[in-house]
């Protein structure tokens, strides 16, 4: 599903590899409300300065993304470089620089080829229509899978769509790089309220993710409405706010459980749940440090229920005083109390640990914080993909 | 070289494999001034709590080691259950329980087999002598190597022996647990001045190293002063106090070293020294985040200077502000001001990383603090290690 105003392309440009699409355009047909959360890395590449100052505006037309170099660490060339991109594709469209964002993901280090990526713009600007598929596979590094979602939801009786895309596998390759998402609407919404809806959408979904701890130079989660469906404003109503945000933070959910899925050599989808805390921020803050544990992952890995490992995780989050605990896997508890329950219950907990998707809840007793982190399991696989020269 | 008043042994026991030494035994024939370092994990084992108590006193004669069980998330029993053991090890050897420390380390959740140790006492009894290589093969778990380091400084003019044994390969592992380390000396010494030595030296060891980041249920690091070295007391001038502190520090140093190196599935021994940081506080926090980083790691392991995954841990440390920094691999920079140094120095630097042991260095321009940490690389031995089932 499109959203009315938006049109989408990509070429095969050749940055680092050859057929393969490789840079990306996004563009609606008028001035969009825009939104931006970007990376809290304070090492951050060129393409998240400049998006970081253009989204202040409150209104964009345009995103291009390249992948196959991050212009990250790349210094005031790289600055300028991004500049120039956007200069040259923003004549293309005829459109202003200012109104294009523009995100990069790829090796860290190397100089963006410029002339390479502005060979590629006329015909990026020929291959717009109304299809999300050719930009969502442009800009994959070593995702396996595209990954898009829609929702579609009324908003005073009259329909508003919510698509998004994103690519991901970890949180920062150097070959390849960085977590990117963007999501369009055609839902009528002021660029105040669309940073909220999407900094909250944010932070109950691509922050509550890990595939290995590491977090992104790159990293940008973009949003633009054209305000185009028709409907009366988001704002117009606390209904709409909130049917609005929960197609916004579905939408980012399917796609921040995608990238997981999709975790360098990741077999298992796992959630990790805790209750009971002092709050949900000590509640996420352990759930974090179960989910990015290298033990814990190598458990799920090899589809053992080795609480201990989880226990240890608890015991070093910084959050747990260090009473009773229980822990759960799937429906089967395991740990009850502070007790194991012995041998019959890691078995059926096993059963559950050899299917692809399921959850394990962590019990504490220490208030009403509660949280959820989606993880996967450390296999060989992610090993051999980080291990192996950048060549 | 073994202090002046102690005695070590171990037998085999059959508390979880068969064939092999598990229980250990230190004693001294007069009471010894006592000091210990112990985990910060909140889920501690019984003998963690029970050892913590008893170092207090400040004199102790023995401590008492098994390996193949950690005695952890045993509850109530497991408290009881290390009582017990140090009661009969106490009637055995004719000594008081409360002058016996005690460390276990294995799976977790588990009972301890108290009876089976109980059985092993008389031969542990027994086979006590001036040799240190039976406990510290006693003490292994997925240790491939026993860890002993000596040093023979003069106090006064006379000789005074520092002597530890250690276990560790990863912080904690299910099957096998945890970090355990032994020091002795016949240094005469007050238990306040030998804590002080040994929560010194540990910070500088035991706290600089990293396999995964997980730390165990069990860790313990404890220390025993005969007295008997004839030498004057180590307070007795600054000299004396430098001397003795530098061999306790030297020896924790080199038992930390031979974990790392000792780590699962570690091919490489890396120090990770961070300089010009705010204080040395935010260098072992940047250092930590770099030797903690699996994309760093797996890097080490491929032996590639893929300095993009050191630039990102940098910047995700919370104690860089983003400004410029270097980054040496031995001693070919590879980023010089923020600047890549292009790929001659990159192709310099692989040799170097194709090395088992070696260095990188960090520069930053915040301060004048410094940290080095030592870590290993990340390899598919790790994982399989780790993901195979506790049978």
């Amino acid at each position: 599903m499109i959203p009315k105003g938006f049109e989408f392309s990509a070429v095969m440009a050749g940055i680092k590899y050859k057929d393969r699409l490789d840079v990306g355009l996004v563009l609606c047909e008028a001035p969009a409300a825009a939104a931006g959360v970007f990376t809290r890395n304070t090492v951050v590449a060129a393409p998240v300065v400049v998006s970081r100052e253009r989204v202040k505006s409150g209104f964009c037309r345009a995103i291009l993304v390249n992948a196959g170099n991050a212009n990250a660490c790349t210094g005031k060339q790289g600055y300028e470089d991004t500049l120039r991109t956007t200069a040259t594709m923003a004549k293309t469209l005829g459109i202003s620089p200012e109104e294009i964002l523009v995100c990069s993901t790829g090796v860290i280090g190397a100089p963006l080829p410029v002339e390479t990526m502005e060979r590629a713009m006329p015909g990026l600007a020929e291959a717009l229509a109304g299809d999300i598929a050719p930009f969502a596979k442009s800009i994959m590094t070593t995702d396996l899978v595209e990954k898009v979602s829609s929702r579609r939801v009324k908003i005073g009786g009259v329909d508003v769509v919510v698509t998004g895309a994103a690519k991901g596998s970890g949180m920062i390759k150097p070959d390849m790089a960085t977590m990117l998402g963007f999501v369009v609407t055609d839902a009528k919404v002021s660029p105040k309220t669309l940073q909220e809806v999407l900094s909250g959408a944010a932070e109950l979904s691509f922050n509550r993710i890990t595939v290995d701890g590491d977090t992104s130079t790159n990293d940008t989660l973009l949003m633009l409405a054209s305000g185009l469906s028709g409907a009366p404003a988001v704002e117009s109503s606390p209904e709409a706010m909130k049917t609005f945000s929960k197609a916004v933070e579905e939408v980012c959910r399917d796609l921040a459980r995608m990238i997981v899925r999709d975790g360098e050599g990741a077999t298992k989808l796992v959630d990790i749940t805790v209750t009971g805390a002092a709050d949900d921020r000590a509640a996420k803050a352990i759930a974090f440090t179960i989910a990015e544990s290298p033990l814990v992952k190598t458990a799920l890995h090899g589809e053992d229920p080795n609480w201990g490992r989880i226990a240890a995780a608890l015991g070093r989050s910084g959050h747990f005083k260090g009473g009773e605990f229980g822990i759960t896997v799937g429906d089967v508890p395991i740990v009850k109390a502070g007790a194991w329950l012995g041998t019959e219950a890691e078995k059926a907990a096993r059963e559950i640990m050899q299917g692809n998707e399921f959850g394990i809840t962590v019990e504490i007793f220490e208030g009403e914080g509660r949280a959820t982190v989606t993880t996967c399991d450390f296999s060989a696989g992610y090993i051999s993909i980080n291990a192996n020269y950048r060549s």
